[in-house]
């Protein structure tokens, strides 16, 4: 019910504004004896910081997370972990216009109708800030999968020029700005956004995160669906507009025939599925398949043209964004997509757990 | 937590299989003295009801509600209101290889690889029938919101083929048999499908919700977001697999120019909205604008055409879907996702209430 | 978050109104693969039923339970079970009198103050009759807990009047009309409630519920403490006034060289505790050793003396209950309390499953 | 369902353990524009901290409380509110024996078979330390309240020797080291507990909580109710053995006619109850009357005298528990046992304004 948690079982809770002295979360319900240092989550966290390329917000703060509770000599202990991370990067700066002003496309409006008062340095809560917490619990998720289970991410389309599946290739995901799969794909984008800088906009994407070695049987009807969990999880992510599973919106275009993915028995007596159109869902519990997902993140609107928009006195104004500016918000989201996903899995496993301890956590035929 | 039960304040909980005795659900938290009776719901219930036109699920069962709890000389006494509908068309018939066999696309397979025990007769759970329940709950949660809130739905596109925004109207939503407001594209959908039944296949299609009236400030940063609220009640939806919220995921190719919606003060003192690229939503919190959110259905997947699966004890199969076809269950998963609208911006008014109990429920500046 | 649920994992949600046509529940999270029918459930709500002996309520009914959902074949799916009770004793009389106003002691006056609406017939939602569904529930639960789990309730004193815990015989608790372990309090509480009937007057009463077999570890740091879920639960029975585990408010009064309780080796390598003043539980984690836990019910406030109270106008009234009369309602809060310990532990097993998967469930040392 | 957090809408997550660098607490949904600072919170830490006087432990540190999130500018912005405590006085010492030897009555044990692993320095997560947290967030929960709301506890026996309740005098309490209403009965405990340090052991002792001017309607059937949050809210304290509201366990000894609270119309309008058996709450919903609940605390089990034990590796030991002694932890349990109670109403009060958002919060008749 917490406005600011997420998860049943394994439960984080993150808090903390953009100008606030730091930002932290606690992550309840993980298990005990799993190995847990700062190591494991830094690692997660540098991929997403800011300020690592031209393409992102310059925003430079090492953003170095401590561990304050929840783990003893080296090892988890079931307690609650508890993340933080200082906020350095505080300028001091006169804020008097976005104070007043409702950036068109922010949440600066909807904060204000909605409670009145708002912390308007940087965004307050409703920076993007706050995904460090996600992508640190994001770690700690991961330790619960274990190492059989992959989580990857990657930037599949830029303002409406998508990548070639053909030419996917995960390793080239770590070698560009941008998580892209496809190295002409990035040399692309890379233009395009050069040019954006200049002009001073902004531009959408997508970005696609693919879990592979998950177990069959994870989430469960009717409203603890597996695809239902991951949907809510995306959507939460800052400027995203859009989620979906395996073919997503394609398949509304599909006939059934084409659709539903056939099955038959693999050499080693488990399930082998001729086609993933469902994208390892079906009725909201994992096939044992990949799953795929994808969000839409729209433009950044904190551009540098001059937009129409009120103040809190009620008057009309006109408003540029200034500071630093980040000309694709989607880039920086895949590491965030990332954690989401190990989040709702480690949350989906802990659950399968408990109602079906004995579960055998394969497709292997007969079961019984 | 529990698996069958969404919303927090405002929750509903159902129960049911779709070949036993009953279906049945629990909405606990409804506010006392709101007029209510099976009246009230019925008529929801009719509009989703299937065996209505030739194109939905010949299924032949009046579905009448009962409430058991909860009112008292036709007032919601705060106390949970029980519903139920007997289940009368329970055929009797030879389930043999539908009992043994998973069909592909369908829950069948991770059912059983989650369970291990699952009622096979009708899909049981995984049924679509579970959605009477929420077209049920949709009808009190319409009720909370109260006569100011219009909530309505659309099919927007069938088989890839959408409607004319341009030729948009209400009216023709409950003129044909598609829930279409483009007549136009009801008569090239009614040809498609008439096609679609001969051959035994099926398609998929775009359902759009909008709701207007409802004030600004629903919703709650960061895992209570309203948008998230919608794409997890959407994506749990039977045969869903996306959802998007005002641009949704067209405004991953847009800039951030065209894609910010600019504001100036109405005449009245609110604030006035120069689009509505947000869908209404920002930073997760309501803005007083329509509310727009789609999510796409997949084809169903219980289709005449022979195909390549598995059964339960490790064999290879081939399998056609017999008895009766529904060419595209995105129809009637019209009213179902008015009906989830409804409960989430229920609860979301409820929670928003709770928090802010002085919220000035408008965007009328300046606020203080 | 749902006022009329209970649990987490095993959630059970309840519903109805003493006089509405029916009663029921909604078990969501069981285990699949348990073996469950209504054989399973109705000797346990036979025990719980009014109307057995001169000393509970004479409401007569039969309090059939019926399985709506969830079970398969004799076994439980994983999927939500539905339990329905329908309402027979509905004698339609007058309620004048009872509906305008408040029986001192009742819950009369909070709901009307609450709600404003309230279904005054028989107490409506605040009737001791929604317990038959909570004694439903826990009929399941045994089955969750399995063979190895014995819980047992007892009623200890009433009217202040204790058993004599050296003459405690478990087999008599079922052979007198009191669930009373000490055959000769049995006997002076027989002529006690015989002289309270003539008098029109009522008694509380203590239960005891022992739970024996129950597994270390259940019960987890800081709010979800095994005997946190347990006062919650007792306390919410209609009628209690308080909740004690182990020495209870008795421990108050102690010394720290008294209360602890000593350990040693048993020769099978298990933990051998020396006492058990700690009722079985150490931390908010069970010890292993038998849970023991007791509730005190109040005397019923319906009774024949006339007392002085007012009505919905504001008007000072004076009001004689008429109608049913039960004497000492602590006595069918046994098999109630029994029932609430039942879903609280197999709450607590599923989420130390979840959580813990492969903890060991025994005291054997070294553990690692 | 998270084991670290209480309460539904006003919700409080806490985190750290005794001796690791900080613990913490968030508190999520606390309403917008309320004035809090630090300094609002730090008196009732002052009040609870050890180290005051030579009755409680002698653990010497400042409990310095700093705001980390959730206001601006002096306001409470309706996000999350973290607070932090830095742990100083971490005494580096040989933890040797009670790092492996289970101390009697203590968690110890329960610990090491539920997780395995265990922070057994100060006993880590079980530390009384997590209480300063619930003392922050009840500072927050009375800002929620109101003026309006007072809360105050008191030690109303210790080791068996209550108070007269009629010389209880409110101001008495914070007079003397105890928190007894009673400055005879005080003088008394004095002298017992001189001679219970020189003894080396410890002794129980009862709390009460008496909240007034709270409107009535707070809570909710089944179980949600007032009564059995508070239960479980002062069960999950540490020590705590027994739970009781209004007459409590007396009330299992008397009669119907006796233990009913008849009420008449006051003056003013509103309802006047004769007397206060029921503690202010019936059927689990607040009447308006004073809240009047009480807990049990066991001796504490840190004594110095040698106790029975077994270690991890399954030998029997002899332990004495050395470093810091409390002879009563009763005593600093009064600040926590207002806090969790502050914290319950606050949350009751939201939850009912959600559901009854124009209940008139009085027992004015008639009501409508």
């Amino acid at each position: 019910m917490s406005h600011n948690s997420f998860g049943h079982l394994f439960r984080v809770t993150t808090w903390g504004e953009s100008h606030g002295p730091a930002i932290g979360g606690v992550v309840d319900g993980c298990p005990p004896g799993l190995s847990l240092t700062e190591a494991d989550i830094q690692p997660w966290l540098d991929l997403r910081r800011p300020g690592q390329s031209k393409f992102v917000t310059q925003r430079q703060e090492p953003d170095e997370v401590r561990i304050l509770s929840g783990t003893f000599e080296g090892l988890t202990t079931g307690t609650p972990i508890s993340l933080l991370i200082e906020n350095q990067d505080q300028r001091s700066r006169d804020y008097g216009e976005i104070a007043d002003s409702f950036r068109p496309g922010h949440a600066d409006l909807a904060y204000h109708l909605k409670y009145g008062v708002r912390d308007y340095r940087g965004g307050g809560r409703s920076s993007a800030r706050e995904t460090a917490m996600r992508v640190a619990a994001g770690a700690v998720a991961r330790k619960v999968l274990g190492m059989g289970v992959s989580i990857r991410g990657a930037l599949v389309a830029m303002g409406g020029d998508a990548v070639d599946r053909a030419a996917w290739d995960w390793k080239a995901v770590r070698e560009n700005d941008f998580f892209c799969p496809d190295p002409a794909a990035a040399a692309r984008w890379e233009e395009r956004l050069l040019e954006l800088r200049r002009s001073g906009s902004s531009v959408g994407a997508v970005v696609e995160v693919v879990a592979e070695g998950i177990p069959p049987g994870l989430g469960a009807p009717i409203y603890g669906k597996l695809d239902a969990e991951i949907a809510a999880a995306f959507m939460s992510i800052n400027a995203v507009k859009g989620v979906e599973i395996g073919e997503g919106f394609a398949a509304a275009a599909l006939t059934g025939d084409r659709n539903a993915d056939e099955m038959r028995m693999a050499p080693d007596g488990t399930v082998e599925f001729l086609d993933n159109h469902a994208g390892g869902v079906l009725g909201g519990i994992s096939t044992g398949q990949p799953l795929v997902a994808r969000f839409a993140v729209k433009p950044t609107s904190s551009i540098l043209v001059p937009r129409r928009t009120v103040d809190r006195h009620g008057r009309d104004r006109e408003l540029v964004t200034k500071g630093r500016h980040d000309p694709c918000v989607g880039i920086r989201a895949v590491p965030v997509g990332e954690a989401m996903m190990a989040c709702v899995l480690a949350d989906a496993l802990m659950r399968h757990r408990a109602q079906v301890p004995d579960a055998p956590l394969t497709t292997r035929l007969p079961r019984n």
